[in-house]
């Protein structure tokens, strides 16, 4: 890993490019250290690799000349949003340009009647959320950090209530995208559905910036739901609270939400967010949507399932503000796991598997963190057998760290022998591609050549997701 | 339209590698006149253009070994399956060979804990559902012929559950590939979801055979309802029945499917499908998917708003038979208008749009219809948007030809105008690549590029979505 970080050449600070960048965007091009130092990291547990310049851009033409210069002078370009990315994406492998989009934070437009809206590309996903109220809409993915939809987009991120809304896969319906060469070009549309032509938004979305900069992203919107309903339900062991899980997705119950947490992360929550009556134990977060009578049934329908299974009765979130607080907690998993043990810094995993592996996976991943020894909390969105582990280390201890590394590949192999995948939502970065390589073989060369026509000069966040 | 259906060149007749199939495939590579000319049209308006060889395909491999022999010839290939398209894609435009793929109908695996299948290419659409039988799992997306999956999937069909249940873009998992070079390549996964590299599947889904051959699809399936009704709704004029369509829609009440038959295409409907109890008046056809509870819930919900919009007490199929009846008789809509008007051919269109134009196109577009004094029966899947005219013309009759096309040009361009889309399921074949660039501007560049990575060549379907 730590090949990584060392720079390929010099980096680019001599590059005429820069000069030019800082002539034209004056203020808002910086090399100032702790502002290039902060751009090359996420919230993963990567060191820094700063990039050499960074530049603030407030309009797509911004982004189309900032790459029109940097592709002249054949110099990197790393997109940046809110710098919450877990896998190193936003690290300047090789320097070149920080690109920062926090600045484009405009809601362009709403189609309430038509469920659709368009944001700029740094637009958060809260911010987002907050300026729909009034429309009585509400866009439903959700990672836990406060990220920004161009992020989420470029991410293929989901969260929580992807097992009833899908992910961005299913949300973003049309980008705009500065390419390579500094064009400017739309994809998809407003129709709800399309055969024309290749599908150059989900080719962009989880392309992690490496074929082109998103600046705008067209979001389907949901109605929020007459009924919405939050209950909590603790368990006498994993398997039980997993395989309750995999029969409500298997018997085709609408859930809108359902997360799992183990004893040690359930400690962690109730400790950081201050948690009332409940108990370190497994636990499973559900939401269920829809009218008054169907969340009621929805609800009576999983809570069986899960007596079945020895679960607790359902705990309800009888107020907004109650469902409010279990939400916030849930959100704040990962930062409940570092404050546990404080000095260490947290390794994300991210392994999605089929539903009917999920109890395999899950209690082979839980003695595989037994015998480790590491403080490693589990959380997961169950419902898309998708799971996490925040696996806690000392950065100052080698071997710690080995230990660490250790299980994340024991994890994402086990993962990928299932027919699952090394991630589920945060994406490849720099950490997981020797992981690509395992899940996609062949079709990795594939990729490689998509990369290579959209990006010749390889300019485009280089380093991540593929080696070229 | 006439230029496409001349060969560019004599074809490849005598190409070696026709005499090195042959021999290699004996019985099942065939020249023959009657066949090749099967091979060269699909169910469109558009006459033949026969391969110069049909090669039948029985498994991966040999479908990767005729794209290997070809390429290295440089000789066209193009995929065939049920032949059902409506823009032309199996037409063998440059010559070449035609690989039927009508072989390749093997079930070959149901994972029924994880809700996903996968079948060669060949498998068709109702054989599917059949297979699935006693599995109590069904796949949903079911465009109006019994077409292949592998068609399906390469032209992102849907139909009248896509409002619910998505389109192949939503319900493909990963595929198995043939590449323009002649290599296997596997994309996507049995997970949920994933964030593991650029997404391949969704780039070959809906590439009309034109990136490569699709020989597998890892397809999402679906337990059957425990409750589904089905209910038909007259309304006294086209604007009342879109209104309720545009309200369901906005309210999120989530119908399986709800389509439209103006009055024209109801009384062909009528007769060609023996419909008793129905007058010739724009009708909605309703099915509703759920528990007892919500389906019931829905169509009281959806009743409520038809009556609004002076719309007939709910029709409902109380047998399964019935329930047949009726949506037999939808997906044979097009046959019907064709057995309306003997001696005529009829034209698909395939506008959408966002469900608030959708008022607004489907008047306009009735009253260009009535302009232009041709035949032509409105239907839709009006849930997402979609509509279609089925317009019948005298292929002898040039002068009828140029309204018919006329017709078609101002319904896309105004669909195109309004945030939508020239095809919402049917693909762009030969026949809409003008309208693609009117759609998507500056991207079908980036397109192109895509094209020319995969496919140097120019081997796979040439001459289909993008001239190069």
């Amino acid at each position: 890993m730590a090949a990584a970080l060392e720079r390929v050449g010099s980096g680019f600070s001599d590059n005429p490019a820069l000069d030019i960048l800082r002539q034209r965007f004056g203020e808002r091009a910086t090399s100032g250290q702790a502002i290039c130092d902060q751009h090359g990291r996420g919230e993963g547990w990567y060191p820094s690799a700063p990039p050499d310049l960074v530049v603030f851009a407030e309009t797509t033409e911004d982004v189309a000349e900032v790459v029109r210069i940097c592709a002249e002078h054949k110099v990197p370009v790393v997109p940046f949003g809110t710098g919450t990315s877990l896998e190193g994406h936003v690290a300047a492998l090789k320097g070149g340009v920080s690109l920062d989009l926090s600045g484009m934070n405009k809601l362009l437009e709403v189609n309430a009647e038509d469920l659709d809206c368009r944001v700029q590309a740094g637009v958060t996903r809260k911010q987002l959320n907050e300026d729909l109220r009034d429309t009585g809409l509400f866009f439903p993915i959700d990672p836990g950090a406060n990220a920004s939809l161009g992020g989420m987009a470029s991410t293929r991120a989901s969260g929580t209530n992807a097992v009833r809304y899908g992910t961005m896969r299913e949300n973003v319906m049309g980008l705009t995208v500065v390419t390579a060469d500094g064009r400017i070009i739309k994809t998809g549309g407003r129709a709800r559905k399309s055969a024309a032509g290749y599908d150059l938004t989900r080719l962009f979305v989880g392309a992690e910036g490496t074929l082109g900069v998103i600046t705008e992203v067209q979001l389907r919107l949901y109605g929020i739901p007459e009924s919405i309903r939050s209950a909590v339900c603790q368990f006498p062991d994993l398997e039980s609270a997993v395989n309750t899980v995999i029969l409500t997705i298997q018997l085709g119950i609408p859930v809108a939400r359902i997360e799992l947490l183990d004893e040690v992360q359930m400690d962690a929550c109730i400790r950081y967010s201050k948690l009332e009556n409940f108990e370190p134990k497994v636990t499973l977060f559900f939401e269920f949507h829809g009218t008054e009578a169907s969340t009621q049934e929805q609800a009576q329908q999983v809570q069986e399932l899960s007596a079945e299974h020895g679960g607790s009765a359902f705990q309800y979130a009888a107020t907004q503000e109650e469902r409010t607080t279990l939400w916030e907690a849930r959100h704040n998993a990962f930062y409940a796991a570092c404050a546990a043990v404080p000095g260490k810094k947290g390794m994300a995993t991210d392994a999605c598997v089929p539903i009917s592996k999920l109890a395999d996976c899950i209690l082979d991943t839980k003695r595989d963190i037994q015998d480790s020894g590491l403080y490693a909390p589990i959380v997961g969105h169950v419902g898309d057998g998708n799971y996490h582990l925040c696996l806690m280390f000392d950065p100052d201890d080698q071997e710690e760290l080995g230990r660490a590394k250790a299980l994340v590949e024991r994890m994402n192999h086990r993962a990928i022998s299932y027919g699952g995948t090394c991630t589920g939502e945060h994406g490849i970065g720099y950490g997981k591609m020797h992981f690509l390589t395992a899940e996609h073989g062949d079709a990795v060369a594939v990729m490689r050549q998509v990369k290579k026509a959209l990006d010749p000069d390889n300019i485009m966040n280089p380093g991540k997701i593929l080696s070229l």
